[in-house]
């Protein structure tokens, strides 16, 4: 069976409110483990077998996390720099996370009106996602579009619910998707 | 007089041939300061006041370090996190940054022809820069060509001397410029 891994990551997890949200959204899922990286390693100590063990048994692997400057947090940057680890992930016949799929999925207190020419942040969001999507792709992972909450910090409740329920509906979908994809391989 | 101040970040000092050269070439020059992350913050323990300071008494701020994932290393990441704070950088009435100036010095081990369609990397290395340039212009920072060295894993001493040679012209450019943009400045 498929199974799926989220990479959780948010420093202040009092002040959380979407990115809990869409954590609370995925953990009840089917075949789903959950690593909140802030709380395992809060003095960014990472245990990097641990992770590449919880990576190895996982076909798609969601980054979970608020867009912190344009990007993940600084523990979820570390995790990367650590985890996927040369001779591991890549060089040589290094392939470890080759053909499983990458899903970030990001809150950004901007809305979508900020992530334009002429406002705060002057591009769209899809103008950052470069560094994370290649990190994933150098790796040989499939990439998933990107689900982005916009405007965290003005979200309603009808706002969030809706998110929610679109959340689990495209993770239920890549879930399917991946199940063939594995299949499919020889 | 304006002074410079670079934040130096490389994960393992010991390997660092490029960014070590670059930094050697910064280190000597007049009314600069050097910050080296992994030195003073080893367990990513950052002393938000002291960077604060740091930063408020300088006009040219460098950010430099080796390219790790299409970015910088996770604990300059957690340096921005950190010190870019809200109500000191950016929120309100908050602008400590406004007016200086942001240069990233980067060495990214792949040559320009892995950072090109059909190469290892698929695009451009400008392709990468977004995040680390909006971190630098929300904060109203006036943003600077980045300086990339290409090829770090393979660089002959001559590619080295010629590169730390071109990063000083750039450097006494940039020094100039500052000065003038701050003379101008009501």
């Amino acid at each position: 069976m498929s199974s799926t891994l989220v990479i959780h990551a948010h420093p202040r997890p009092g002040q959380s409110v979407v990115t809990q949200a869409l954590f609370d959204a995925l953990a009840p899922m089917d075949n789903t483990a959950l690593r909140s990286l802030y709380s395992l390693y809060p003095d960014f100590d990472i245990d990097v077998a641990a992770e590449q063990e919880a990576l190895s048994r996982a076909s798609l692997i969601i980054w979970l996390a608020p867009v912190h400057w344009y990007s993940v947090p600084a523990l979820m940057k570390h995790w990367i720099d650590q985890v996927l680890a040369h001779g591991w992930a890549y060089g040589g016949d290094a392939h470890a996370l080759r053909g499983k799929s990458a899903w970030w999925v990001a809150s950004a207190g901007g809305t979508e009106a900020m992530y334009a020419p002429g406002g705060a942040h002057m591009r769209p969001f899809a103008d950052f996602v470069a560094p994370i999507e290649h990190t994933a792709r150098f790796c040989g992972m499939h990439w998933l579009p990107p689900f982005v909450v916009h405007g965290g910090h003005s979200c309603s409740a009808q706002q969030l619910a809706e998110a929610r329920a679109k959340l689990v509906e495209q993770f239920t979908g890549h879930q399917r998707t991946t199940l063939k994809t594995l299949e499919a391989q020889p």
